[in-house]
């Protein structure tokens, strides 16, 4: 059951795949070089390594509790979660004035990577307080900041976003939730919120809690939410901690998976003292919660790729020790280990190509966002803004689509055994199955990406992207192995293809959007297999010019290797999804139940 | 959580898509008309609906437990099980000289479809005495015959199948479990057997195990393996219960899912005590065996389309129930259901899709599995064997693959709810889990259709398969309706694919099984996406004429609705996967983990 975190493949994506180099080389990080980056992760690696990834078979049995008022966590995670923290991985990317380390957001995403592979249970509780932190960090009034941004940046206290309510899930319109102004700046706040993670645990001595509410004649749906700070302990001006607020988590759910994380029923003032302050403006808290929910979608993205990761090590273990049958032909003899058998090597390629992917998916996702915010050119920034708002629903909808396939995957690989609970696999697969949910379900990140992302534009950002993975393509095709130009030829028909549906879907957009959202799903599959494939390739030929060079040749062909297949297998696939982007509603007509249950 | 039968759906795809008639015209089965089938069909609804379905969810919660070493079946399943005895439901297709109704095996298989849906880990159970009485049938002696087969095929008593050990599971040239003979005629075993469904219970008074073990001195591997019957309680000549033999289960697993059924590892002969005899000859158990099997693989195909049927009713209810968001473009007012909303509904086709074209796979297996021991044409009796044997693989790997996307489907249009244990769906998702592993794993399927299937005839059956699809295809483009011409097209344009890659593995067999191994995962795919779209077509084409007549016009079109987006989604991505099928081993190279893991 151990896990070794992948620091190799981690530092190869992040500067071959990925592009890290061109954050390196803003200008904007001061002393940031590969040296320090491989120094970090290797740390990094220690700490998920021996800290975090030895309790997540046992988060998984025992879980989170509520006991009279009180969540725990499982056993090791307040350990674990005090090294974090004294580690200073909470404070990776954010601003030094508040304890951070002004790193790049790319390398945040990493220390997502490792943290979700090694325990996801235990990881998605920092990816809350991140988001919160950048909410205030957006919106937060000075004295909002002072209070509480040190500590949420250093990881001392935590975050929660309250957002969903039995009848507000992905419509946040219909929140009922209340704040009324009490005078003295503050807020009264009551309601119930569902689905909170992490909203109360035993880490940390504070949650501060980011709540969605309505003021009194606020306007109806989506233009009539703010949102509140709301601490779990109220904070002196010191910065000591005061009374407890009346806030508190009533029930925790019961869940196919992530056991170890508490999923909270949150109760807002239920004796009518529970106090709050408006964070940014009123009626703009939607505003306020896709600062943090965008960054989030990368954070989940990329949660897709750790687990994934985790579920392929596991497997790739279990192909190597368990031993059935003999190569084909073979009658008699000893038996072979699985890895031998083709299928079986089918399966770990099929979920090593798609981490990889994944992984290089994501990572260029953080190169996008660093630039766009520190790029030393406005052009530069603008383009990188565009690129990062295009890639982040294919980060979060594919990866983690991706990493259902690659958990499932990785059951099949143990046989009888990957059903029974012990083994592990089964586990993965459970904890994997909820991050195409959260933080906008993916068909909510398809939509995204065909309304605001492709039309929002009139599809220059996805053109552009299609012509520069057409001019990646024709690099491939060029290069004196037939593999990469095999790689070449796979990448330029997946272009194409997505060329064709990306044409379609604008051509159809202003006569029927029924038409373009039809087809949402499969147009965000093809183009994360097509970003896939892009960013592999870029790899590919860093590392062919590598194996050439007679450096770390066995790794260099190990990475061209993956990614061939990837090329066979997923570039092709993609080559395949016009028909299901082009059918359009007629496909899909009205449901009649009485019809369609027989 | 209400569930209903699609007796409606049942029967249409046994008569339009599956050519049920042929068997009907064989003349072999008296009285068999359809309106006795239907007969038969609303009785299973309501026996399935009212007796079995109810205890789904409980059994999934409170699941099977050992209790001082005596297996308990959930709170409900004695009574469901009486009335399936009662019912006459195990005796359906059985001979009528040991109590059967000697109705055809499409029907039985039927009967499991219906069973699964309303709960898999109660159904299961069943077809382990079925495939047990078909091997005493087959290979039985007529005192062993006399013995067990009247009480295995009315179901008082059940049957198991004891197989794998922990060295042995897909290879099972490593048994080790031994027999060995006593003087009397009577063998005296022992070893453990795990993974063995419902190897003990309380729904019945007697199990009849089949047992394989190894004779002293017989030879290594496969070739010394034989079978034996081995009773719980031993059974007098007159058929009375005698003692107790030593045979116990001493452990139940904990599993993914599928909670209700009896996972066991079984000791034989711990006390020395444990008696059976041997059926069938002497290290020919294997053959024994794969009658069981063979059999087997059918109805685990048929249980992924009960479970897929089961998370796609789930799932439709939700998305009529649930409120959430608003028409594109429209900003305020009511919230609508989620079924209105495009995406939503394309997720609810596609697992509609699936399911009927998984339940068409299946049930046309079964036609052929009734024509090849019915029809009066010998030439008709060979063809069908072709067929049956062909399909196998694909109804088992193929629907049981596809029941593991609808259920994950059924999950994701829950939505946060879906991940919740409370709603049901990802209970459907952790059970269907299980049947793309067991009785030969989905890669073992894909080895059998690319190994024995394919080249074992020279390629003769799967192109008759494709002519025919063609011929199906020049058909549907000949109607004078779009629908129906573009699933032609669609259905061609696969036809051509499955016939490239055929060819490919045809050619590729003689130089490099490696080769044609490493695309049989792909290849299975690829052919069931065709047959399910050749069957659903000949449905669809029904469904026309009907509708062209005024008979049940919604439903026919719905038939032709669900058909033409199963051609647009699923016969597109058949024609895309001949670069995965022939691709070739040199794709997947030997993986060295030191590389492979970074």
């Amino acid at each position: 059951m151990s896990f070794s975190t992948p620091v190799r493949d981690m530092l190869f994506t992040l500067y071959h795949s990925a592009g890290f180099s061109t954050v390196e080389r803003t200008g904007a990080y001061e002393d940031l070089s590969e040296e320090l980056v491989t120094a970090i992760y290797e740390e990094l690696g220690k700490f998920c390594d021996n800290a975090v990834a030895p309790h997540n078979r046992e988060s998984d049995q025992n879980g989170a509790r509520l006991e009279n008022g009180v969540v725990r966590t499982p056993e090791g995670f307040k350990d674990a979660y005090k090294q974090y923290v004294e580690g200073g991985w909470n404070a990776l990317a954010f601003p030094p004035e508040y304890g951070g380390q002004g790193l790049p957001q790319t390398m945040a995403v990493s220390v997502l990577d490792a943290l979700n592979a090694s325990c996801m249970s235990f990881a998605i509780g920092t990816g809350l307080t991140t988001g919160a932190v950048k909410a205030i960090l957006a919106s937060g009034t000075d004295e909002q900041k002072k209070l509480y941004l040190e500590k949420m940046v250093s990881g001392e206290w935590t975050g929660s976003m309250n957002l969903t309510e039995p009848q507000a899930g992905s419509d946040l319109s219909a929140i009922r939730t209340k704040a009324e102004p009490v005078g003295d700046g503050r807020y009264k706040i009551s309601g119930q919120k569902i689905f909170i993670t992490y909203g109360d645990h035993d880490l940390a001595d504070n949650v501060i809690h980011l709540v969605l509410a309505r003021l009194p004649d606020a306007p109806e749906g989506t233009a009539g939410i703010s949102m509140f700070i709301v601490p779990k302990n109220h904070v002196a001006d010191d910065g000591s901690l005061g009374a407890r607020n009346d806030v508190q988590c009533i029930k925790l759910e019961e869940k196919m998976g992530l056991h170890g994380s508490p999923t909270c029923v949150m109760a807002f003032g239920e004796n009518g003292g529970c106090y709050g302050t408006l964070l940014g403006e009123e009626n703009k808290g939607l505003k306020n919660m896709f600062v943090m929910m965008n960054a989030a979608r990368l954070d989940v993205g990329v949660q897709g790729v750790g687990i994934a990761e985790r579920a392929y090590q596991r497997a790739l273990a279990y192909a190597q020790d368990r031993k059935q049958g003999r190569e084909p032909g073979v009658k008699s003899g000893d038996m072979i280990s699985i890895i031998e058998h083709a299928d079986v090597r089918r399966m770990l390629f099929q979920m090593k190509a798609l981490v990889e992917a994944g992984r290089a998916i994501c990572y260029a996702n953080g190169v996008a966002y660093d630039l766009a915010r520190r790029a030393p050119d406005d052009d530069d920034r603008r383009k990188a803004k565009a690129l990062e708002e295009l890639l982040t629903p294919i980060s979060k909808g594919w990866c983690t689509d991706r990493a259902n396939e690659v958990a499932s995957i990785g059951v099949q690989i143990h046989g009888g055994m990957g059903y029974i609970e012990e083994t592990g696999a089964a586990q993965h697969m459970r904890d994997a199955r909820i991050a195409a949910i959260y933080e906008g379900t993916n068909g909510i990140q398809a939509m995204d990406l065909v309304g605001r992302k492709l039309q929002g534009d009139g599809g220059a950002a996805a053109r552009d992207f299609v012509e520069n993975v057409k001019e990646q393509a024709i690099i491939a095709k060029a290069a004196k192995r037939d593999d990469l130009h095999m790689i070449g030829e796979r990448l330029e028909d997946a272009a194409f293809a997505l060329e064709k549906s990306t044409i379609w879907l604008l051509e159809a957009a202003p006569k029927n959007q029924e038409d373009v959202l039809a087809g949402s799903s499969a147009y965000l599959r093809q183009f994360g297999n097509v970003a896939g494939g892009y960013y592999l390739s870029r790899g590919a030929l860093v590392a062919a010019l590598m194996a050439a060079a007679g450096e770390n040749v066995a790794y260099s062909e190990s990475k061209i290797a993956v990614t061939s297949f990837y090329a066979e297998v997923f570039l092709t696939e993609a080559a395949g999804l016009c028909s299901a982007v082009c059918a359009g509603a007629a496909r899909i007509p009205a449901i009649d139940p009485e019809l369609m249950t027989a």
